[in-house]
């Protein structure tokens, strides 16, 4: 049984998982391989300090082009992180004629496009199943199993951080600051959380799955980013009373005129399984003609849970070893096949919206507030409004809203908050029905 | 571009289904393959009846035999159902080279040993992703995306049928026999619904599913299987009022002394997913040990989810054509490293308990029932004693247990049905905690 050697670049949580899992499944992989697979070259930073994984029998090194150009290994995985040094081993890995497994979401959706173009010039395989979603393997079932579809939509809990956080603010009424402090002690979010929090993960994420889902080249840069850094302990509430749950998603949908490509906010109907995904896991629901929906659960991150889709990657890549026409193309779709169809302009994108705003308690603001929207041809579908509080003339007025353009609904705000009788800004998160 | 021939036995819901995918996603599924995928030949029963789908381009006849034998056809696809007629035509279809795809769960489970000998044999692919859980690609995500972990277990709502009823008896306060018969009316339950309600169904498919996961040959007449006629209205009530729902699953687990391969109602934690899932969706729980516990839902059956995974078998096979290398192994592990790791006797099997019984109103009844479970080592998580009915001397008595092994149990509820103080036969469904 010949065994194939596998370089990893990166010694950190993810590359001790992958490590980890190869060695302590190393049975259990060479019986569904018939092959045996084994990590020899590793690339770390800093040698001295201690590792989460065993290197004795590989060789390590602090200079990752070192085991890019090794003539020994076949796979390179990439996990340092990162756009620059990462983007020039991973060319010069495929330039060398290797195959490429990498955990890098930054990378495949802001150079995916060249990366591909190299690999497939040079026909080697370049698989990145745990740059979405952890250990759900959502790429593949997009690309493989879903590929008899065309497939209508896709939204997601893409980002662990962000759940986490929402969850706490539902579950115990907690406040969004107060709670990112514990996600970051606990290590679930960066010392700067703007990745997690501003959307810009779950954006990389979503670009990723929407170039699968629809065929068309990876287009970062067009992603429409809402963080959830506005949600309030207020909004969490109402929307529980209206039977909703608030979740940070990132959606993608076919429209006739574009592709929609969004992450933000959104309150999604409670007897959804998408809206009973509580902390940090993660969750994407896809939409096919054929299939109807379906969804995907599973942890997002965590090293054994990325180094699970890694070492899928792997997997995938022996056991299609030497047999270069067995390849599923990169982005589900032949490279000449993908299609220029446009990424939609976010105010051509209709949903429905949750609005609160704060209102003087006085007949006729009520009236004011209709009309502004009637104007817009918004019409609303659920209102509550709060009595006020002792010795206060302003009370909440919430409202949903039924299914309208961004432009017409933004227009609509920027009146109302003109008028004398609304206190300062309209909070406004859209609501998804996913039906 | 090169044309992919297709020959289709049988046009019935699941036939007509993948005639009309592949024709109205040609394009797309073309964009995704570089190739063209066309039906060619289709056999079915009667000609003279009207289909579900567009016959005009492909060469219908009454002999599937004649389908398997054209030497145009390329990848059969069965979808006759049954195990007599349809193990000759994909025998024969093996013999004479061709790839087959098929949706047939009592075939694979019964016959897959043999097929796979065969195709393994000859080199040829069979995929039977449409056979288990409809258009959820369970066994793509288990024999590919998984490959990296040891599974531990897995549990899934597999059949349509047994939830719709549960699900309907659960929301609207209906009894089984009454929703079976809406079931039957819409189609969702066979005129004999033995296979559905009986568990046998569901069997087939976890008896797939527990191969794939661990590496076993296919051992159908080993699962231990109980049907959901028993479930009563007020057990659905119960469950509810001690935080759990009732739910018909199949679930295969890993254990030290063997797998566990069974198939029975059970109670399952309402904040669990798989608690949540509803109506004729499925779902199946896998946990790996490194990915941790995923979840996939879906449709379970259907015209088009059924198509969807027989045209994603398909895109597999035609994406792997003339690569034989590539072949994932039909089991998901290489066939000469299948396990003869036993089935565990279910009188070995662990789990927690929910018991209902009447017992007479009278001081000491319980201290004899917990007597006899104590001299079993069952001890007690909780209980629900109601008061007696107006002119009643007779009360229901509920009692979840903690884990105990299965004989232990069958023992004591022995001895219990023998106490002066019971009315007639305990109710007793297990109690699956997923975590």
């Amino acid at each position: 049984m010949s065994t194939v050697n596998i370089g990893v670049l990166g010694l950190g949580t993810v590359g001790s998982g992958t490590v980890n899992v190869l060695a302590r499944n190393a049975q259990e992989i060479t019986r569904r391989t018939g092959r045996k697979i084994k990590v020899t070259h590793a690339a770390a930073r800093d040698l001295s300090i201690a590792r989460e994984c065993d290197t004795t029998d590989i060789q390590l090194t602090t200079d990752p082009f070192a085991v890019v150009r090794d003539a020994d290994v076949e796979i390179i995985v990439e996990l340092i992180g990162g756009t620059t040094l990462a983007l020039q081993l991973v060319m010069e890995a495929i330039e060398a004629g290797k195959h490429v497994v990498t955990a890098n979401k930054a990378l495949i959706a802001c150079h995916g496009n060249e990366i591909f173009k190299a690999a497939s010039q040079r026909g080697v395989m370049v698989a990145f199943e745990a740059a979405v979603a952890g250990g759900i393997p959502i790429i593949k079932v997009m690309r493989e199993a879903l590929a008899g579809n065309k497939i209508e939509w896709l939204a997601g809990i893409i980002n662990g951080t962000g759940n986490f956080i929402l969850t706490e603010m539902r579950d115990k009424g907690r406040d969004f600051n107060d709670v990112l402090e514990d996600a970051q002690r606990l290590g679930y979010a960066e010392a700067d959380p703007a990745f997690d929090i501003e959307g810009i993960d779950a954006a990389h994420k979503l670009t990723i799955l929407s170039s699968i889902a629809f065929g068309i080249p990876l287009q970062f840069s067009k992603a429409y980013t809402e963080g959830l850094t506005n949600i309030t302990q207020e909004d969490v509430r109402y929307a529980e009373e209206l039977g909703y749950r608030i979740k940070h998603l990132g959606i993608s949908r076919r429209t006739a005129q574009g592709i929609e490509l969004r992450v933000h906010p959104a309150l999604v109907p409670e007897r959804r399984l998408l809206a009973n995904v509580d902390g940090v896991m993660n969750a994407v629901v896809v939409k096919g003609d054929a299939v109807g929906p379906t969804l995907y659960y599973g942890a997002g991150a965590g090293a054994d849970p990325t180094a699970s889709a890694v070492v899928g990657d792997i997997v995938d890549v022996v056991r299609a070893l030497g047999s270069q026409e067995a390849q599923v193309p990169y982005l589900a779709f032949q490279p000449d096949a993908l299609s220029d169809f446009p990424i939609l302009d976010m105010g051509l994108v209709e949903t429905a919206y949750y609005l609160r705003m704060q209102v003087s308690d006085q007949p006729g603001v009520l009236a004011s507030i209709s009309k502004v929207l009637a104007d817009q041809h918004i019409s609303i579908e659920a209102l509550i409004q709060k009595e006020p509080e002792e010795g206060c003339d302003r009370v909440p007025l919430i409202m949903l809203t039924h299914c309208v353009q961004e432009r017409r609904m933004e227009k609509a705000l920027q009146e109302i908050e003109e008028l004398a009788d609304i206190d300062g800004k309209i909070t406004r998160i859209r609501v998804e029905s996913l039906g």
